[in-house]
């Protein structure tokens, strides 16, 4: 296999837009393009995300017409990859293995995602679809109830108080607002406080309206190449080493909503391709779709044994400065959640990170670095893991 | 890269279900399984396809649950690939690439579709967000739309009487139904004649009703395997020796209706990749989505000069016995076409031809298979060729 590395990378504001799903990818695959030193007539594949195209614009094929609208060249291969929350990452991923294979040496991966107009209700609805629509609908399980139901689980199976609990995950969502406030292109740029998590509206019990990311528009893309080219073409190439993916299935077969098994998985698989493990990494992206998910995901990865990453945040280890620096860019809960641009964001901050290029944000020192995606409610989970 | 093989194969028969796509994709991949000599717990990776499961069942995250249905294991990724009608030949595509370049050995690939309850007024307008919807949707641009104009177009160019024209585009479908009459797992297991067909509804002129292919639900699948490997389990593994894919993009990138462009250059990657040319072919299953799509196909293969194909069915060359059998299953127009299923199935039809186990439909001698499927208004091409 052959090294592999991100030449460039792209995303456009996220929040609420006013442009299509089409028109967002073209910005973020030009801007990676760009910053590549490339030209759209060099790219060899590109490997395409979007999940709600076809409820949100009636738009389902997509992958050939973000081809277009970027002029690729028709021999190029466009390919539309649906993994729920995962889906950039599972594109970006499939990018990197075929470039480490040799099928290509220039590949444009990513994903864009129109969220916000479908309204709140309609959308939990429609993202509720990516989980087992057929035994977990009806049931009413929709993503917020599996996340409440794992917070129980959580603070029940570890003997701690829901009510500290709760403090501990409001913690999570105030230091990723403090992340998201330096962060020119997070949705919400604002700090909050633990009160104001505690003060919100129920959502599903005990998760509160600022324990849940929100629905956000949003494209974002990668260049991924072949390390020697990557090398002859810009200053500071971010070496892809390891990545995983994993399938954990509907909710039936979920032996404990306190451990996301399929990322065990996944990131297991990272850590044996990169021979790396969770103490070399210095920052992560990973998927915070609520307060409680962090907290999982940090016990999945082995920076924290079961039961003792709850108040992570409150100790300050997983904030700028921190020991590990979990989302930087705001995460999902301040920077954004285009579902299917969200993991080619998450390697776009990694990234920069690695690069120095994150201004206040920035990890000093940071090399090695993590992303993190889960699809659906436990369903899909993809790891990458980059190095500068 | 690696020499890749097919081992086993798996379909349902097409037509009209009552089981969801999950079910129908257990079955048929649970056949391929099977068929190949290994257990579930063996599959590596599944590529999976579906286009319309977040419409018709509420469920679009549906690879980790085909991977549950399995019964795979807890480490193998599954991803969902969507590329219109191609779906499922970019998926098994895929599973090829990835197996040739040793990321994996052994892997499951296929789709499935439920598209017959969602009625025929429905469901055209839902296949035509597989078009660019944005634009060609309010032009009132559906799938028969776009075909009807093409025919127009070759009659015109090649100055072929339309009348002409429509009798030998009847032809096609007379063809493909006796084929099918033979295909148990065929949606249409019966013969027509030539006056049935310019006898049908008009569609969208010159197509009329038996110009088009039905919409079914169904299933199939492929099981993929290092070459070495292959011949260890099975008696007669086929291998894949070429693939293409490539993209047209919207409508109006497209300079000529009767020349897919996309279709070109994939065959021609297909045909590189393999070291093969037009005249090594011996048997074809290609996208007839309807009839004039056949006559186009044959063209774009190299068979014929362009603006002479569209005789071919007449004159029995396309037929069992003829000089290239296509579409031995009945194709399309009357095996079915479960949009998601259909690469998939395709596969399956070429591989049992190429082991020489079909029956009364046979294609007597053949040894190298040509599969062809067009996603969307000409957006993707994706080719496949496999030798015994």
């Amino acid at each position: 296999m052959r090294q592999v590395a991100v030449l460039g990378v792209g995303m456009t504001k996220f929040g609420i837009s006013e442009k299509t799903n089409l028109e967002m990818f073209a910005e973020a695959g030009l801007e990676a393009i760009t910053q590549s030193n490339i030209e759209p007539k060099d790219i060899e594949a590109l490997y395409f995300g979007n999940c709600l195209g076809g409820f949100e614009e009636g738009q389902l094929h997509m992958a050939p017409f973000a081809h277009a609208e970027l002029g690729l060249p028709l021999s190029v291969p466009a390919t539309r990859f649906e993994s729920a929350c995962a889906t950039a990452t599972v594109a970006t991923r499939h990018a990197a293995l075929l470039v480490a294979a040799g099928v290509y040496d220039l590949v444009l991966a990513g994903g864009t995602e129109r969220a916000t107009t479908m309204g709140t209700s309609f959308a939990t609805r429609t993202f509720a679809m990516a989980s087992q629509a057929q035994y977990e609908c009806p049931a009413g399980m929709t993503f917020p109830g599996v996340f409440a139901m794992a917070a129980h689980m959580y603070a029940n199976k570890h003997g701690i108080p829901l009510k500290e609990l709760k403090k501990h995950m409001a913690e999570v969502a105030v230091k990723n607002h403090y992340h998201g406030s330096m962060n020119p292109k997070a949705h919400f740029q604002k700090e909050i406080d633990v009160e104001t998590v505690l003060g919100g509206m129920m959502v599903a019990d005990p998760l509160q309206l600022f324990d849940c990311c929100p629905f956000s528009d949003g494209a974002a893309a990668v260049v991924v190449a072949e390390a020697g080219k990557a090398r002859d073409l810009v200053k500071k190439p971010i070496y892809v080493v390891g990545t995983g993916q994993a399938s954990g299935g509907p909710l039936y077969l979920q032996q404990d909503l306190t451990r996301v098994r399929a990322r065990e998985a996944s990131v297991a698989q990272a850590y044996r391709d990169s021979g790396l493990g969770p103490d070399d990494i210095d920052v992560v992206e990973l998927h915070d779709c609520f307060t409680i998910a962090e907290i999982l995901a940090l016990e999945s990865f082995g920076f924290y044994d079961f039961g003792k990453a709850y108040d992570a945040a409150t100790k300050g280890e997983t904030a700028l400065k921190g020991k590990v620096v979990v989302n930087p860019s705001g995460g999902l809960k301040a920077k954004g959640h285009p579902i299917g641009a969200t993991g080619a964001a998450q390697v776009t901050e990694i990234v920069e990170q690695l690069r120095g290029e994150s201004g206040p944000r920035q990890v000093e020192g940071a090399r090695i670095g993590l992303v993190d995606t889960l699809g659906g409610d436990f369903g899909t989970v993809c790891n990458i893991i980059l190095r500068s």
